[in-house]
């Protein structure tokens, strides 16, 4: 073991740091994105100046409005070059991607979950596809979901976003024959607060064939069901 | 403190220490009951034997099928007293319960979930109250729920038992306006395995007035239904 | 697969998008209420809005005293519209529904639950109905609990409201004989914070057919109350 | 409320209380199956011979090989009619379906996976889908993967089956553009007994876009690929 | 680092491994204790023979009863010199201690609790203290406990002794002085199986100054209540 | 059921709803306390002024310094009358109770459990008896505990305060005969966040006979140490 | 999408699935290994027979003395090509590596943590690194581990062992310089049954760093002894 | 017992009440570190003050910098004696330690782990020893890793930081032979949040010998590699 000196303090918080996987859309068909939420508002600022630099389309998630000044005040960047929609928590730089097929209904148990609802669908709006959604057809009022159910079905992919017992998930899981992907929210107070219930209720559907995402993850829903369109497209 | 000496080993495991509380019946009005399956073969014969001289209808509950030889083997009685349910794991001693009114609806979504549903209903009869069962009425197919709905409505009470996401107490809750007991069972494997996710879905229904037992205890329902006919009867 | 182009963003936070229950009372005899802490205030004041044209009763809950400004911000309707009350942080608008027969005591354990104990008592009143809260009566202090008893008793049905250990749930289940129903409170620290403590030892109660409903769940408490006494009425 | 007398004792254990969804295949496309593991005996020896009376072909899951022999003693079955296979626990009635397009790539992490990756190649052969196991491919030891991987990306669906950390989920999310389906195992001890640790970790995969199912729900991922597969072919 | 060659075998068990901590009933005045349950029968076998040949008074904690033969026949020991218990599944070697001042009330629930309740008053006994168990107590029934609460009060320690809700905790503790110690039980099912429901419910019990032990820990009580007499004692 | 009218709504919020346990001190030898951090400061103010109309003797816990000035606010009462303190976020009101025999050594493992370890103190000194503090005596420096160790052994009752991994209860419990008392604290971060792998530790530990308080409760634990000394006192 | 045949079902249970990763050895310097505990009787056998037939040196962990007849059953192999040892379940074919420098402490604090002890030993006997088993070493009687704490000082690195609340972890961790890692068991009863209590505290311990295993990783925390030997020796 | 009169209050908060354990570097080799998170900014100030005056390198860890005005404020000494990182969280008082042999490589999966990153490189520099950072290598990416593994191999020890499902542990321990430590971190949303899927996705890792630290405990994993650098310079 050689003798070596102490380095210098320049290894931390360089905004290198940051080393983008630029070739993720061609290698796996997934769209660019940043997630914001455990970021700092200075590796964000950094992050901001190289995508716009760059121009190429990306989209930031979980960027809460009242993070965005902050953030926009440590990028020499013009607003304007950023498309923030503040019901998703989601930014578009570069514009989005080209219209492609496809069709996605998104649809949610109740008003809570729309900020998750409206992740997902501005994922695929920004991915190049159509995206249609459902809200407030919980199982509680099943006449709600009777009323939308053929238009539901003929979506290519269903994502159906739910909290609380997060019921809509086996109710739809029976009533519909295309890909079906779950996500549950965190909306809920007791034992369903932080989305546990949700989702342990999803995982444990007794409708056959439903796949499921992390609590909350609205883009992750959005990008399964890109994985299947990009199948459907190759096919 | 006065010295005191050592105690014969006298304390132990002796027949007495099971104190029953005989007069429970009149004063709440809930049966008499004896939880058998935390207690051993030796304290479960001693109780045996008191309640059959006794001659007073008692219902054991949890009292699975393959440890009743055990069981009768220590207890000096006619097995012929003892009247057994292998599905419900129950057994009624000193014969059922005058027959009164009120009907009660056990609803249960799975050929599984019938070993719970089986002791409600056991309880209901001993306890001299109409019980009927509706299985394997799971939310996948909701045809099959929708086909028995009008006579589930008709029910005083409505006792609903599912295992996995309990899906069916939040659509049931949503169709019927009579009371709901819940019962979560331990039905399930992965995240359902022990019934918490039952529980906590059932717990976080969307429906409005749905009040939830422990997991698996069809026992706690039936009382619970019979507290409510107890109040019908009176007023 | 059709081709299809992108769709434009008006899909997102439409007031539309909340699509209200209304005959929820008619077919399962349940108070129209909206839940109000998961929802955005834009959410709220679109529905709020809607509520007071349309001017049906309507229980608000959840809706905490320190978010009414920013609610009422959003909404053009007249603050002397809404009956906001602090403690039960609900709010009524539309008046309350007719006074009908029966009665209910609500029981807690302590001055803590207090919130709790009024959103059951809140939501009680406004469908009509006569509550009566009984609070501080902790099992530690048995006496507080024996001098009010009787008077318990002659209630329809009796909610009790307890937090850390609830063991006032079990108490009271071995004294009543009525229909009791358990609301388990979020008070608590260490262990008991979150109010898991107080659902497990109510869930798991060793008086017979206490029904539970999910934590800080008092709304529910008082819909359960409801349909039991909805069946007194019909009988 | 009418009197009503106590009901006969007819209302238990009876064989039609086991209601199939039979129509589930032309409805969703789903396979029509029974979940054997928390029934008993007696339950699956009346559907057995219920189905094979029908002779459509069903699939008989969690089907544990030491089972077998106690569920035939009950059924007047010919022991002929039953293709069991042991590794993943199924049994197949009335044959299988008819050969269909579509290929499904199965990866598992390693040998202790193999009964789950057996349990989702055996629904898909049932459903006359080509199915193909790699088994033994965990991360810690790369250059197995490296060796199978432009193989599985030729696949249409990649099933992906781990136990443990489940860190394979992520490395094969970042090496296929194809749809992915994870399912995490029970395998594992200490943290990942149980597989809640596998569990977890697919639902927090960096890789963008794989849905995951229930711990060791190998027949639910066949159906997730099936449903993909149905889209390929109606498009 | 010098180099060292490859050790023997020797290394693994050897009956010298374990040391026996035989002054801690004069350092800290705790009685000489061996926990089993975790051990095995070659390791229990060469304990016990170390232990009989010394001579000194010790206690065998959860032995239970069918074990016993297979640890006996490892040993060379004479099965008289061993007083077994079944119920408390503890075991004296030695004989008792000397009597001595002070008498502990042990509390007990439920018949269920009886085996936690015995191994208490087994190890009081075998310290040579007075202890008497008060046993099916529970608070669903006010009236067993009050019966004997004078009684109760007048122990100089109190050991309450609870599974399911553990309600018994709250309400002993509101009535009785002296100080009370609380062992929750594993006794229960669904939420509270395993004991974690009684143990949280001990722990935020509403009484003041009531200390508790791990699940199950009748042994640990009485140690508790041990060094309370024995300040006691030297006051 | 006869009919009732609607109640009118003087049943929120009154100050007589805290129904204090006045005799708690002479029925249990307990001291008058009031649990802060539940109540709202309007339900404090009126605690507090009826506190100091009265003149006894209370405690006020969980009071932190930043709450006071809004509690004083609504209390129409002179500050001096309240001797508060900052690190153990108590007050007391109508002085301490008379001196009396005992003494407590508190001793913490870090300076970060001296707010808990304050608690315990400030409940005794109220209650009259000597209690003194020896922090930061962690394991991981056993030197500090060693150079302690005598002064400690002479103390009735020791308390012990550890987050953590509370390896010091093990410890001290090791090296002290009195009663010991562990209160794990919510001192930690990642596992030990909230206090969960203290408490455990504290129920777990190898040494026999030490009695644990919920997370953070030194006031519980002074509690049982008075329960103690009023047995030694009484003996 | 091209059409596709139904496979033939030679897909399952082949025993070339087991891929071994021969290479490990050279490539990171850890012993080839086999976990067995997972896998069914049929796969050890033919891994067994392979490893035989191949002749490198292999450690076969998690493989109890009862199940390894049926295992052998399934191999035709001689059973004197196994050394299986009973405490550690572990078995060595083709003989130890050769023997290497550095020696190894491994200290555990009870006999009851033997087993997971003896697997540490064995793995670092097996890899020709001295190894030397300190067992019942537990803090409770600080003078056991004083009296060879020097002799553990010595050692090139230190393997602590310890199931309960693990407080051997932070004592040792303060009285040592060099390398510790530590292997929580999952001996223990209550809230430490299955170790998690001795898992969280191990990695909360206030010990500098101590870094940590899974539960009952013995093999694992010899691997990492090995690790830091390997790189000792190319220093 | 003798009689005792009331302690003064003289005993909470006196700054002497941190017993600093100033010998811990010379007697294991360890820093001298400060933990600030869970101290008061009283507790704090008093700290520093006495650090500053003493003049041995000091490390002051989770001091946020949102924090420090607070403490400095309460402190008399001169901001520049402190050099505060804001990345790491860290300030050093009194200089760093000599320089000496070893070199350590800190690999993070991404951007978003860089905190902790920083706490271990900072206390790595602030103990004389080179620490490189390697950010952004998730395996999603896995060519980001590929492109620096040759690099990382050359170092004596490797810490791999790593939130969400910390499968960088897996790959990284599979393709690396020297001693690697795994720090998880809280970095995560749903089953993620907290860090817990991370830190049990380490503890489960198929990778052999890979060691773990708490959740975010960057300092730790910096101490466990000195006392891995200790032992290598005295071999």
């Amino acid at each position: 073991m050689s003798g070596r000196t102490v380095p210098a303090k320049r290894s931390w918080g360089r905004a290198d740091m940051h080393v983008p996987d630029h070739d993720r859309t061609s290698r796996i068909g997934m769209p660019e994105a940043v997630l914001c939420s455990p970021k700092s508002d200075g590796q964000l600022a950094a992050i901001l100046v190289d995508h716009v630099e760059r121009g190429a389309p990306t989209l930031f998630t979980r960027l809460a409005v009242d993070r965005l000044d902050a953030v926009l005040a440590g990028a020499s960047v013009d607003a304007s070059a950023i498309d923030h929609d503040a019901i998703s928590s989601t930014a578009i730089v570069g514009g989005t991607l080209t219209a492609r097929p496809g069709r996605v209904a998104i649809v949610a148990a109740g008003t809570s979950d729309q900020a998750v609802a409206a992740e997902a669908a501005r994922t695929l709006t920004f991915s190049g596809i159509d995206a249609t959604q459902y809200v407030d057809v919980g199982v509680a009022g099943l006449w709600r979901l009777e009323a939308r159910i053929d238009e539901i079905r003929h979506a290519d992919v269903v994502i159906v976003v739910a909290g609380m017992d997060a019921a809509l998930v086996s109710v739809l899981g029976g009533l519909v024959a295309n890909p079906i992907i779950a996500v549950p929210t965190s909306v809920g107070y007791g034992v369903a607060a932080g989305g546990s219930t949700a989702l342990h209720s999803a995982l444990a559907t007794c409708a056959q064939g439903v796949a499921v995402m992390n609590v909350d993850n609205g883009f992750g829903a959005a990008c399964a069901a890109i994985r299947i369109l990009n199948l459907v497209e190759a096919s």
